[in-house]
């Protein structure tokens, strides 16, 4: 037993049976190893920003993580945008990154380069396998730490994947599942006796990992209970969310407008997040959201297991509040099933975000890159069915095709619906050909503005007023327009092109209906 | 006058007229500084890798470096592995990259990441400026060290970009052109005493920058003086080269062959190059290429001015063995025009190479990334017209697609030709996007094999005898197989596919003869 079939045992012993790759000759041992395995699932991406970006989707589903296969230095940076979302996502990655073998390492032949250097700013655990006898430890490691919620990067030099092993270990070191972790009774008690203090003035903040149901729910209880309101950051990595689920609103975007909003509050529980900053610096700005002076209270790590610290509040609160969550907010607070009718006619992005409301299918999965053009789908989808609902996490653009090719993999009975803009779609298109290849039932939708709204936005917060020709031809992307029709197409996904909100409801339906991926470019 | 418009000034007086940009909101002030510049175009990129490809091919045609503009640490995520090329080619670049506000920065928002960090593996020299004063003397440094052949990479914050300048500095720095290095006399006499001894056993290995015309003429008349053999490193950023220029070939890639080759040596001169190692290593073998007890001897650095030292070797030697040349070797190197007869029929990779020979417009520039498909297409091209021809250095797959882009823009005057394969090609398609904004004169071939054929023979060269079906998944990509067609014309470059040799020849002469990019997918 050579490294690499070691390697893929003790991967699959830690309960890892998916790896996302782009090989190269150095992972070729790895590679070959594969037709040995009994279980381990090999997922091919043309480019690695592809093959990350779908192992943080997939982490994001199952909370325990796929494994990636990269090549060397350069493999490793084509993934770390990727892994940069993996990573403000708390996503579970187990990021396997070959390397030369170490006395070629030293003779700086043309690939060469600094992958544990490479890999530091977007991982958060780094480790060079030294020896093919412990990658058995590396291994059960990396699983360990990514299970917390992390991005963890071990580097197999090539010969320590050709090694034979000298003997195999016979203790295989136990790994679990995602840690539950302990509740902190201090912590509860400081949150219990804080928004009781604040009524209307507390804000129960959510993020990361704990917008689950049934966190969400506890949350809302307390807020009805004590006054306190409860919003989520704004961008997450996954909420449960739809008809018959708690609904709590995000922080807006704008600045201004999340500034207004926590001015509102002296006090706020964090549950699974931190104080709250705005995305970009803006001159003449704060970048703090909350108000100074605003008072945390820190609740819980950010993990799936919210619901015990926040259920373990409520039952902390007096039976009198308690008592008043049964007449007053909370039933109110659970969406209710809305189906809006489907509008019809010209394209327009309130009409599009109604549509949503109501054709997103039960128990689907969102992903929502629509930016500019999806500024008002989430609050437009609170009561459809059902769903989980991904957003950006890191800010680097161009991730939602491959988060949802991931997220299809790692839930192949569910439906993927992919909100993207032409501009972000644009990055790492090639996610469509891996949809093809797997049959993933991934409908992606393209909102085609033909420009980086986003940006001509920005630039009018930065305090630039006027937008000249030079400066505007790095805004607009609208010459050549993309024909994403042709370019879905030529990766193998069948695809249509949509003007009018009744072809769209069309074109959605079947999509939906039919097994395999598919893209509807949405001209906005 | 804000830095960002203080850094255009600077890089405009430091003779920079090209940004390649993929901006964000981090970058406005700069984007919008475009509009009050005088001679900076910007050139827009769907994806960061095309940006800094570009920058690449335009640093290997000119010898002088264009800016790129970049966002935050994920944008220099997906600029890297072109940088990493860059680096290797010696490319000239200066690599702009916007990062957060200094006081943003320690709130961690979402797009945080140490952006240094993240550039140090794949750049030679690494900056953040750190007020809008210091953006002079930073710019004119970046530009001199670019020029030395090397990745510069300048970190922006955004408040220095935005800042307005107290007062704008009246002592503007002078950056020269490129470097000429000063001819060493102990190295010259060093090699030509070298040489002499050596006799047959010695070899002219010439690398980096120096396949200029003048140099190769003059290490070739060495060589017919000394007899040693002239060859070359197996990659280079480029060659001068075709009819009526000296010709000489490369170090090959095959290791057995490399080493083979080297065995017959025992005395190497180096030019622009180091002593030659294996691009990969493989088990069981030795990495480096020469034999044990090789002799070799420094003879300059790797830059454009390689015929300085080489004319001064041959200027060094005997009267008696320089007039050899006159009846020996010297005209028989110089490569006659040959244009072979078109090949007809089916297509094959021997017709291939036979028809580049025949149909590379003269003066035109070849981007080769063909891999597998094209190991024939260098020595079948000696005798074709006068052109220059650009390959792999780094290593990171995708590359021809972005430099050929760059050199476009660099040479506007010049038709480019692209042999690309379809696997590397997947990687940066987004390319064919801006040569189609720029209108660009380059005629891409994608060769379509359906898979990673250079893995496959890796596979048997790093001793796996047996691909089994789990393996062989992550080294085809026929299923799906991608439509090149779709694709470019996606992204707005008209193509067409061919299926014989007498298509690919009418489809090649109407494009060359059009105006504008064009792609030919090559069914092989």
């Amino acid at each position: 037993m050579n490294g690499a079939e070691f390697l893929i045992s003790a991967l699959e012993f830690s309960g890892v049976d998916t790896c996302f790759a782009n090989p190269g000759t150095s992972e070729m041992h790895f590679v070959a190893a594969l037709d040995g395995s009994t279980s381990m699932r090999g997922i091919l991406g043309l480019f690695e920003g592809v093959v990350t970006g779908a192992a943080d989707g997939y982490g994001r589903m199952l909370d325990r993580p796929a494994a990636t296969l990269l090549h060397l230095g350069p493999g490793l940076a084509n993934a770390n945008s990727s892994l940069h979302n993996a990573k403000r996502a708390l996503s579970p990655v187990v990021n396997v990154v070959g390397d030369h073998a170490r006395n070629h390492l030293e003779l700086d032949a043309p690939l060469t380069s600094d992958v544990e250097g490479a890999a530091r700013p977007f991982s958060n655990w780094v480790r060079t396998s030294s020896r093919s006898e412990a990658l058995l430890s590396d291994a059960a490691e990396a699983v360990t730490v990514a299970l917390r919620g992390n991005v963890s990067t071990l580097v197999l030099p090539a010969d320590v994947s050709w090694t034979e092993l000298e003997e195999v270990p016979s203790n295989w070191p136990c790994v679990g599942t995602v840690p539950r972790p302990r509740v902190d009774q201090g912590s509860v008690e400081a949150a219990a006796r804080a928004l009781i203090e604040a009524g209307p003035r507390g804000l129960i903040l959510m993020g990361g990992r704990t917008m689950r149901a049934e966190a969400v729910e506890f949350a809302d209880r307390i807020g009805a209970a004590t006054g306190a309101r409860v919003c989520s950051d704004t961008f997450l990595p996954r909420v449960e969310r739809g008809a018959g689920r708690h609904n709590v609103g995000t922080v807006p975007y704008p600045l201004a407008l999340s500034q207004e909003l926590f001015s509102r509050y002296d006090t706020v529980v964090l549950v699974g997040t931190k104080p709250p900053v705005a995305f970009f610096a803006y001159p003449n700005s704060r970048s703090e959201i909350s108000s100074p002076g605003t008072r945390f209270v820190d609740l819980c790590p950010s993990s799936p297991f919210a619901h015990d610290s926040l259920s373990a509040v409520y039952d902390a609160l007096p039976e009198k509040l308690r008592h008043q969550d049964h007449e007053s907010r909370r039933v109110a607070m659970v969406a209710e099933h809305a189906v809006p009718d489907r509008p019809s006619g010209s394209i327009t992005r309130e009409k599009l975000a109604a549509f949503l409301g109501s054709a997103i299918p039960e128990n689907s999965i969102i992903v929502d890159e629509s930016i500019t053009t999806g500024s008002g789908f989430y609050s437009a989808t609170t009561g459809a069915l059902p769903h989980d609902w991904l957003s950006a996490t890191g800010g680097a653009i161009g991730w939602a095709l491959p988060v949802a090719t991931g997220a299809a993999i790692a839930c192949p009975e569910r439906k993927v619906v992919c909100l993207e803009s032409d501009g972000s779609g644009a990055y790492m298109p090639q996610a469509l050909w891996t949809q093809a290849r797997e049959g993933s039932d991934v409908v992606t939708l393209i909102f085609a503005n033909q420009r980086y709204q986003i940006l001509r936005d920005e630039m009018a917060n930065v305090g630039v007023s006027k937008i000249g020709e030079r400066a505007a031809n790095l805004l607009d992307i609208g010459s050549p327009s993309i024909d994403w029709v042709a370019v879905a197409r030529g990766f193998g996904v069948a695809a249509r092109r949509v003007e009018t909100m009744d072809d769209l409801g069309k074109a959605f339906d079947q999509a939906i209906s039919t097994s395999g991926p598919a893209l509807i470019e949405v001209l906005v």
